[in-house]
């Protein structure tokens, strides 16, 4: 079986995955967020959408057996494993401003979102288009009363992953999350693996596509 | 004063606002939910985004004196009166598919994704550029425990208000909401009126631009 590819502290992948492939994303030492988007590789106005996904789950923190949905409300993942149990779909990916508004942060690192942007700037997909991520293994919590928003150190266990299995030609970047709230201040990295629907040379043919 | 514009039921109406304009939204009869979607006027790939208010308040629910973010971390809108105190800023406006993968409804009713793109069209913008909404009077709720979001009806009372200053010029558009589990399945009007920061004759210069 293929080894897993590892995504350094603060840094992002992109990868084209055909209809099948699977995505296992893993959290190697524990407590580690990855930010997650996701475009149609077809039409890449379509793009993986937290409000449609949570509203036809009715359940913020989506698990095995949920689809993530698109703005056109069209299943591009089912998550088909998931040892976690617990990420957010609420919150946009950190960035140099959100250091700078939340943390007080004036040295411009660039975040996920600028890191998700430089994975995707290939697929010529701007930093303007990176919407709500699906946060992998982020663990943020609701006050039902005063609707306060808690970032909490992951739930997530050394070898935790959750496996996604794509049901459209997609476009995805993740990262190793660069926001020292999230992954309790740890900044680790992030492992991954595509196991591809169709043998390495049908592959070849899907990813020139 | 100027008058209040109505929105008729299931419908939306979209106004370009300057910098300093108020947009007061009222919910006439009580238990109605306006949907509403904002543009940087000279660029409309800044958007209003529910995710970095979300992250930067702290708080699902925002109020009085909290600003609106764009997608860029810019402060798009500021609530400065608000009488209801309950608003959604999770989910996607109602669509068509909403109502068949939610309601079991199979006759086509645009919803409110739909009306929006029809106020929003003569500006250029796409249906695949509505995000999640800012949801006036919306009253969603979550389980702690389990994350379940649960649509309730709304706790506006007739003639609560939200007053909306704009931070920057805006291409706003907003609706009378067409989901019945948002609005206790009455479906009713949504009033609203821009007071212009400059005099009218000025104010044409500006909305011309």
């Amino acid at each position: 079986m293929k080894p897993f590819e590892r995504i350094p502290p603060c840094s992002a992948r992109a990868e084209v995955l055909a209809t099948g492939d699977e995505l296992v994303i893993v959290d190697p030492e524990g407590q580690q967020v990855s930010d997650l988007v996701a475009f149609n590789a077809d039409d890449l106005d379509e793009y993986l959408s937290s409000g449609r996904s949570i509203d036809y789950a009715a359940r913020l923190w989506l698990t095995r057996g949920d689809p993530l949905y698109s703005n056109r409300s069209r299943p591009m993942f089912e998550i088909i494993e998931d040892t976690c149990g617990r990420h957010d779909f609420t919150l946009t990916p950190c960035s140099k401003d959100t250091f700078r508004i939340i943390y007080g942060e004036t040295d411009g690192r660039p975040g996920c979102e600028g890191n998700l942007a430089a994975a995707l700037a290939p697929y010529g997909i701007g930093v303007d288009r990176i919407p709500i991520a699906f946060n992998v293994f982020m663990h943020v919590a609701f006050d039902p009363d005063t609707g306060a928003v808690a970032v909490k150190p992951p739930l997530s266990k050394p070898g935790d992953h959750i496996r996604l299995r794509a049901l459209m030609p997609l476009v995805v970047a993740m990262t190793a999350c660069s926001a020292g709230q999230s992954n309790n201040f740890r900044y680790k990295p992030i492992d991954y693996r595509v196991d591809r629907a169709r043998p390495a040379n049908a592959e070849g043919a899907v990813t020139a596509d």
